[in-house]
């Protein structure tokens, strides 16, 4: 399929496979320009020195596959995130070597390595119930050519276990923090080091939780001073970004 | 004046200081029935066993004045929040012995000691920004016969303040955790004590703390299992609760 | 499966039962570090006086029986909340005593029953609909060592029914009340006992309840002054809250 | 003014009391067309039976007085809303018997007395800071011709001194019920009456009530069937409503 | 079942059909006092005139089965909102002439039919998406003794249509008023009738109608001055509320 | 069945096929009057200049049929919005012509096209993750006799594909931009162009993005001044809108 | 001062009048470039065909006299929205002629008249208190170059009067409606005429209006098709709009 | 006074200046423990490298004065936010070299000037209306030791204003945006360099734009990848993030 339809058709045309008629009324009916609908921008890679990077959410995993074909005619490490078990299937049958990470719902496709600087990104975790995120976080950042090291699990309700992995977290270049519920995991991080903390919210929770929106409010209101924020359940932003600032 | 209005509007009609036509019309300007504004209830104190308590934010200094009269014919103690110190300043003629606390607004009429148990309520605050609701629970606390020890400008960027006081907040009976901002303060206490914890969201932040919601949000949603929550700045509700526990 | 996969991955390399390609591969697929997914604190029950409690709700029924065996091997009471019924039957394989409340969806496993206070916790609930709260609470209370009386469907438009139950609800150390909808309840008990009062919204209703918000604002709203609130249908929080005043 | 100003400045125009250059300027400077910016409509008094009511909140007092002006020279009673006394100081000088409830903020001209329903609406407040929507309901439901009884302060976490007046609620043919915080005042009274109930949720309150939100809530999703509510803090509204009832 | 379970249990173990052990572990898994699930009132219906209703809504359909059952002993009217497909199945077996509206959901068993006034309750609708509601509305109507009179999609957006049923709607003792979207047929009719309008806004639309809040806070905020307003989606409440005034 | 079932009812009972007793209870159990549930206005066609529009979400593909039937009795084109697939497929037992845009989820049945003016219409949209928008607007759009360019995935992260398509954009007669998460492209657009500029929020994104708002926010509040704006993924509304404008 | 303070700064330092210490100090103390606080775009005019217009919310009344004198240099006209009184004084100062619009707070400096075309914007306003966003938009229109008819006072609850001048509107080539409270005009009218309508939600209301929420979110969700939406009291950017579509 | 108060108080009592009884009467007025009212961290400066940090803004001038003498015994720099030019002329009173920066409402006391990185953060602005938050933010880099450069009024609106400083953006360590309205400035700077980029939005609007939400709402759903946000107006917390950033 893949954008080729059109052209297709039209040799399905020629070859007298299908009438004029016929091939009128399929064309009519294709709902928008198909070789249109995503202009892959192959330049970015170059720009921004990073992998392409594809949305999942609210794609087929047939836009997926098209997509991900595109991007395989060039040399870049490619990053599906929010990918379904079924897409990461499809993306298989173009991309033997692609790699899924059920928990963090993504695909990579590594075709070389980057190199990667010196110093570390720490990814600290409230509870094993945000780890969909600490996995879509993690794997951001290793495609995006760096070290990391995750610590999950060391809640505020629970202050001694966090303060057993402090060392790890102080010296690392940059700290992701992860909570969902009420996140004053950031503000407690955030008072601890000196490094550039970027919290995300998640949307573990329920009730007054909405969905991530009280641990949004409360990393925003950080009265730690070194605490930015990202959108709820936003792994990927928080590893890129983290990305960023490691390779500075 | 205090209700007794259409009184001695009728007094003074009976001597003639007034004529007929002026009175009726008087009566009829009369907003509401002057004796019956407020049905103030003498057996709350003996059934609740609990001084009397005037909610102050939305009374005129002269209503007040009115009830706080009303009130002293009884031997009840008297706890007026939200005061002004126009309040203040009016309430002293009726009770000389009134005293203020301007950073609480509240105003305390103490005319026995109530006798108070051993235990104590520990109130924990952030910031010195959450003063306000620290003294208006303070005084709460005290009037209804509490030893209270107060620890504040702990909040959760510069943990190691908190671990300071760990020990007097862990041998409280009940404990009071007031926070604005992010209200993080609340969790972290929570998983540090096995007594009652109750919070005290406060309006204090800007942007989106959204006068208080972020911490509320923050403190229903605590990862800490044994934390309760009060309505934004109630630092009198709070105590209230707190007595209640330290009584039991 | 819990944590012993890599353990058994190497033993299976080390037999020879697979390749290094193989293992490394799997190793490498794992989407977090396998023993260290969730940091079990067994002195959790020693410091606080608690049995273990899990939250079920975003975990799959692997998660939750791979942490109840670990908890297994201490001597506490096991309390797992938010559980659905596959978990049930997943936690029967490793502890066939296990009970399930299906309309509170707890699971629990009593391996010696705590000693119970002389006082008792009410639970007073507005409505048949509120049941699934009232049943996380009553669970809760009881496997934290407490007597409970529970009075349901009392809701404030028939208040004579509230009425029938009020001696037993005022002679509780600690009332739970549960409502959904406009959460009146809350108030009036308040206003009714001089006892500390746990209120949970419960998101029972529709249009503009907003899942619970409507009942959450009425509560921390409350006119009366003992009351406090926890989280949206937090049956176990209360219960929790509830416990260690009972024994207090 | 009142309308009067194009008119007026064409007769001085006229009378040579001012230059063509400055009456062309003022007249530009007119921000609407003078006399055209509220269309009065005098036949709705006829249509609906009603005196004229003027919103009173957003006008100046001149605005008011030219309107009212413009009235008086129908038959119809008059009802001035949300009005400050400067706005009635203003009106005095068109109509020296208008009067002003301080509490309610309204102004009233009464020319005659309409025919009264032997029924009555019972208007019941929870607390004595409800008492400015509770008089805008009491002048409105006078002015509209109904007899009304007034009974503040019954709040539900006192509900014995709702009792002591359950009969005269239970007579009424209609039942306004007013209150903030909370608002439960609603769902309680609507249990046990078996009358229309129109519930006013107001503004008094703080922190989490945002500005009778949460009464707002409350009284929409009350658990009592005939409840039906207006705009927060609209004592106007209910008691036009209630009128329509008692006049049926 | 209904009810009968812990006296059948006792019976079985009476006649030796199960061990102690057995009904011992049976009884403690009860979730909740199978006798007391739902204190159910036979006094409402004579107390307040009218048949007695159950809200389906989360209620199994084997809940719903043993309440009605019960109120079948009584003489009373029975109305189920909110009622599944699957719940009339079951009322059927106990109910053989319940009659089902598939799509106002609703299961009515009329016993007697209660006298009607001679005046009639007018329910006007927006749209033919807002019928669920229109149903429910009609139904409850019914059976509280009422004639009804239904006009549907007659949107502001059409408004002559409107217009073509006006003399009917104006010649209604009550009118109820449903509509989604903006919802703003309230204020159009409320600006042509002089009797009771209550609004009940819907959950129809999508986006920024937020589930019916846009119609809700419409409603609230009419400019026209006799309209009330229910809970979204509450064609229950709307008709309750229409029935007593219609009876009145 | 149709609107029709009434009638023949009475036929079959004409008939002698079915007896009295039947037809009088399958009249009683009809929900509403049977033809009278969508009040179709022919003359709006006439009225506006434009096709008849059935807005499909809440309806069941019977009634969608039976509407349709209906309009085609009229030489009117027909669209139909919000379609399912299945709604599509009984639509094609009626119209066989009928054409179906699965990305935009709409039914067109074309009876005659209508002129078009020269200018032009165009949708800009930001991802491709907007097309299902997109596409609602393109087939409102064309049936109501437009042409129409579509530029899509000119997000503003990579802006330089937005320029490259300006030229297209800067001599349309009207903008219609689409775009979903924080919705910027409406705001940059809005300063390159001095066309009008409806635009459209999606609800295409998470968290924060909160199903639509943020975009909506976003729009509303644009620094470029000739922006206007639609409800979330109202594809149809502004197309609808451009229409208008674009036959000026 | 208006950008000359460095310069005069350095004249007064070359002059001898200040010391080079003073000098540095006052030119640290600069909150910032000086010349650069606006960088004012004398190409807009061109290229989009308008006056320039100055945003005067958040500015002082030195600000705006500092951009209006940069901006009388050129021919532009130039209008200042949200302008106080005193910004008006200031203005006077440097241009004489400056035009006051009290209502709609709008400074006009009308260098020359632009050409209008024969075709008019109608603004329809519901109530008198809606008229400073009218004003504000009848200033822009003005101003741009259009003819316009004022059309007050005809909200929907009193529908006749709206009537009596619907010839007046349809006849428009586009309608601006602007409403406070439910908004429910934008609907009617809308279903009305076939032009463009852009709505303008005010914020006229209270309580359960929130400044304007009720009335944005109902006429974002209007049922009438050609109907878009600018921001809560933006009269300046519907009247923008409008001129765009009048002069197409 | 700050801190010494009761000291000196005991002094005069030991002096013989003041009787016991009103010692201990003003001993028992004091609101909070004297000394303890801020409990002051000299080793924050130490262990996070940055200057002393006074958040004024619910601070009186007294105690900025207090806290700010006492952190004067010590070398490190002061700043002091959200302060009022009030506390401006107190603070000077004890530090006369502080400077106030009155847009930004910052006060700076500078003991020694830190070494500065070579590399700069670059702070971009949408609008002049932004600039109070620019100039804390330029202040707050400064003083904890940075280059920075302004770039004002470059917003979206006007597209090629931000392409002529495109240059200085990109070659910024980090780059700071500030925007209101609709914050799509952040997007587009994201999308255009290389950098973190920090979004600040600003509360500048009016209407939905609700103090800052809407901003907020689209710098959280940047379409951008590195793009973190704070909290809105939250200059200060910005730079600070920068700062660190900037040091690594």
């Amino acid at each position: 399929m893949c954008g080729q339809s059109i052209e297709k058709l039209l040799e399905s045309l020629r070859d007298g496979n299908i009438s004029v008629t016929d091939a009128l009324q399929k064309i009519k009916a294709l709902p928008f320009e198909d070789l249109g609908f995503a202009k892959i921008d192959h330049h970015r890679g170059i720009r921004q020195g990073y992998p392409e990077v594809i949305y999942g959410e609210s794609k087929t995993p047939e836009q997926i596959v098209c997509i991900t074909q595109k991007l395989l005619e060039k040399e870049n490490n490619i990053l599906i995130t929010r990918a379904s078990e079924k897409a990461y299937e499809a993306v298989l049958t173009v991309a033997p070597d692609a790699r899924y990470n059920a928990m963090g719902r993504t695909i990579t496709i590594e075709k070389e390595l980057l190199s990667k600087p010196s110093s570390y990104i720490a990814i600290v975790a409230a509870g094993t119930s945000d780890l969909y995120v600490v996995e879509e976080a993690y794997e951001t950042a290793l495609i995006l050519g760096n070290d990391v090291r995750k610590i999950v699990d060391v809640g505020v309700a629970g202050i001694h276990r966090l303060f057993a992995h402090l060392e790890m977290i102080q010296k690392a270049k940059v700290v992701i923090v992860i909570a969902g519920m009420e996140g004053a995991l950031a503000s407690v991080i955030g008072g601890l080091v000196d490094k550039p903390v970027i919290a995300v919210p998640t949307s573990v929770g329920y009730g007054a939780s909405f969905g991530g929106v009280a641990a949004l409010l409360s990393m925003l209101n950080s009265c730690a001073s070194g605490v930015s924020v990202v959108n709820i359940d936003n792994g990927f932003g928080a590893a890129y970004n983290a990305s960023i600032i490691n390779h500075l």
